[in-house]
C-alpha cells in the first residue's frame, strides 16, 4: 500500500496543524509521507518515524501562482507531486493555495488525453442521498462552452468511478428556463444535447442540492461562489445558534450544522490530471485536514482513477 | 400619499396569496392599488373597496420574456408600471417573473440618464449591522467591466439613499488576491481605481456577509447564484432542525433561520429605471409578499429615488 503524500506546508495553519493531522492519520493506519523542509518538520514528529520528502521551498498565497512556482522551484507542492508521478505515493493532498497546486499538477503530472483543462470537483453532502458533485469549484474562470462540456464528462466519469451509474448533469444557472444562464451555458447545453450524457438543463442551487441532478457543472468562479456562499450561510447560522446556547437550558443539536460545514467536505479533487491530487480548504483546522487526508486515502484505495480514465476514453 | 401598485398576478401563489397580502397591507394603513383582471380580483376582496387597475393579460414564467410581453401587451405588469409612469402610484411591486418585469420597466419607465442597464439589488441582512447590498442579483448576465463599474456606482448611490455614507464596494470573486476573479472583474477594478468610490477589491461571500464591504457587485448570474446558494443552505438547515424538533423536548430557536431566509429579504429593487420598481421572490408566500409590499411602501416614503438620481448625477 503506497503512502499518501501530505503537503505539510499548505494552508493557513501549516505546518503545525497539518503535521498533527498527518500523525493522527498515521496512527489510524493510513500510510503517510510528508513533504516540506525536513529540518522544520522532523522535530515536530515527536519521535514518530514518518518519512519526510525534503522540500526547501514553500508556496505562499500572495502574488501570482506563476511567479510563485518560478521563484520556488523545489516547493513542497512540487516535491509531493513528483512523488506521485514517480510512483512513490498514491495521492497528493495539500491545503495550500489551489492556484499553485493546479499549475504544478499540470506541469508535473500532465493532463489526461482529450482534455483541455483539469477541474476542481467538490462533493456537497446531501444527507442519505449520494453527494452532489460540483465542478469546477474554482480552478478555471471565463470558461467557454467547450470547457463546460468537458467538465460534464469529467463529472459523470468521476461519479461513475464513485459507484453511481447514470448521473444526471445540470448546469448551474440563474433560473431553469431555456433562456436562462449566460451564453457559454446555453451553448454548452446545445452541444451536450447530442451527447450520451443524461442532461437535465439549467439548474438553480437549491434544486441541485435537493436532488434534481448529481453532477453540477459551472464556471470555476460561479461554482466557487456557490460553495463559499453555502459555507457563509452555515457559518452565520452556527454563530447565531452558538450565541443562543448561552441563553438556553437545552442547547440545540449542532450535528446538522457540522455535517453541512466545509470542514466535512473532505477535499476537492483535481479531475483531469494524470494522478490523484486533492486540495483541502486553506482554512482547514486539524479535523478538516484529517478528513482531507482520509479522502485522499479512500480515493487511492478505490480504482477510481482507472475508471475515470476508462470513462474518458469511452465517451 | 400615493398608493403602492401591487401586481396581483405575479408569483407562484398568485392571485390568492398576493391579494391576501395586499388586503393585510391595506388594513395596516398602506395605500394600495391592485392591478390584474378585475373580474377575477374583485370577488376576492370580500367587499373591501380596493382600487383595481384592470389588466386582462398575465405574464407567465415560461418562454422568453420578449415573446411574453409581445403576446400579452396589457399585462398586469405593464398596467402597473404605467400607473407609476403616470404618477398614479408611488411604486410597483411584483412577485412575478423578473425577466418580464425588467423588460417592461425599461420600456415603460426608461433608464436613468448615464446608465446602460438597470440592476436588481437585494439587501442581505447582517444582524445589527447595515444590510449588505448585492447587485446585480439576476437582471444581467455576461456583464462586461463597464457594466460592473456602473453597478458599483448604482449600489453606492442606493446605499447613500438608505442613509449610509461612504459605502465600501467589493467585487464578488473566487478569492481576494489581485489575480482572482475573471477578466471583467479585474478590468472593472482597474477602472474603479480612478473613481471616488471606496473600493476594497475582490471579495469572497463569507467576508462580504461578515462585513468587509457594504456594496457587493457581481454579474447577475454570479450574484443570483450567491443569493440562492445561501437560501439553499438555510433551507437545508431549517429542514434538519425541524426534523430534530420531533425528537427534542425543547425545540431550538428558529429566529435566526427566519431572519436569514429569503422571505425576509423583502424584495429586490430594480435600480436604474426611472421609477420605483420592486420584485419579490416568485416563491413568495403571504408573509413574504406582505414584506415585499411594505418594502415598496418604505422606499416610496423615503426620498430614496431623488437621492439616487442626485448621486448618479454627481458621480
Amino acid at each position: 500500500m503506497k503512502p499518501v503524500c501530505v503537503d505539510a506546508m499548505g494552508g493557513d495553519a501549516a505546518p503545525d496543524v497539518i503535521v498533527q493531522a498527518a500523525l493522527r492519520a498515521h496512527e489510524s493506519g493510513i500510510p503517510i509521507v510528508l513533504c516540506g523542509p525536513e529540518p522544520v518538520l522532523r522535530p515536530m514528529l515527536g519521535g514518530v518515524e514518518l518519512p519526510v520528502l525534503h522540500a526547501p521551498h514553500t508556496l505562499g498565497s500572495g502574488g501570482s501562482a506563476w511567479d510563485e512556482i518560478r521563484e520556488r522551484p523545489r516547493s513542497s507542492v512540487r516535491v509531493g507531486l513528483e512523488a506521485v508521478r514517480d510512483g512513490l505515493a498514491s495521492a497528493f493532498i495539500s491545503c495550500g493555495s489551489s492556484g499553485g497546486v493546479l499549475l504544478e499538477s499540470v506541469r508535473t503530472l500532465g493532463i489526461l488525453k482529450g482534455l483541455a483543462r483539469p477541474a476542481l470537483a467538490v462533493s456537497i453532502p446531501r444527507g442519505e442521498s449520494a453527494p452532489l458533485i460540483l465542478l469546477d469549484a474554482g480552478a478555471n474562470v471565463d470558461c467557454r462552452a467547450e470547457l463546460l462540456v468537458s467538465f460534464a464528462h469529467l463529472g459523470v466519469a468521476w461519479s461513475r468511478a464513485l459507484g453511481h451509474q447514470r448521473a444526471r448533469v445540470g448546469l448551474l444557472s440563474n433560473g431553469v428556463e431555456p433562456s436562462k444562464g449566460n451564453e457559454a451555458i446555453r451553448e454548452a447545453l446545445d452541444r451536450l444535447a447530442s451527447s450520451p450524457l443524461h442532461v437535465v438543463g439549467q439548474i438553480e442551487p437549491h434544486r441541485a442540492v435537493a436532488g434534481d441532478c448529481d453532477v453540477l457543472v459551472a464556471d470555476g468562479l460561479v461554482g466557487n461562489v456557490m460553495l463559499k456562499s453555502m459555507e457563509a450561510a452555515v457559518e452565520i447560522v452556527r454563530a447565531h445558534l452558538t450565541d443562543a446556547d448561552a441563553d438556553e437550558a437545552e442547547p440545540p443539536s449542532h450535528e446538522t450544522l457540522q455535517a453541512l460545514s466545509w470542514e466535512r467536505h473532505g477535499a476537492a479533487i483535481l479531475l483531469g490530471v494524470d494522478g490523484l491530487v486533492l486540495i483541502g480548504h486553506g482554512r482547514s483546522e486539524q479535523a478538516a485536514a484529517l478528513y482531507a487526508i482520509q479522502a485522499a486515502h479512500r480515493a487511492a484505495q478505490s480504482d477510481a482513477r482507472d475508471q475515470l480514465i476508462a470513462a474518458l476514453r469511452d465517451r
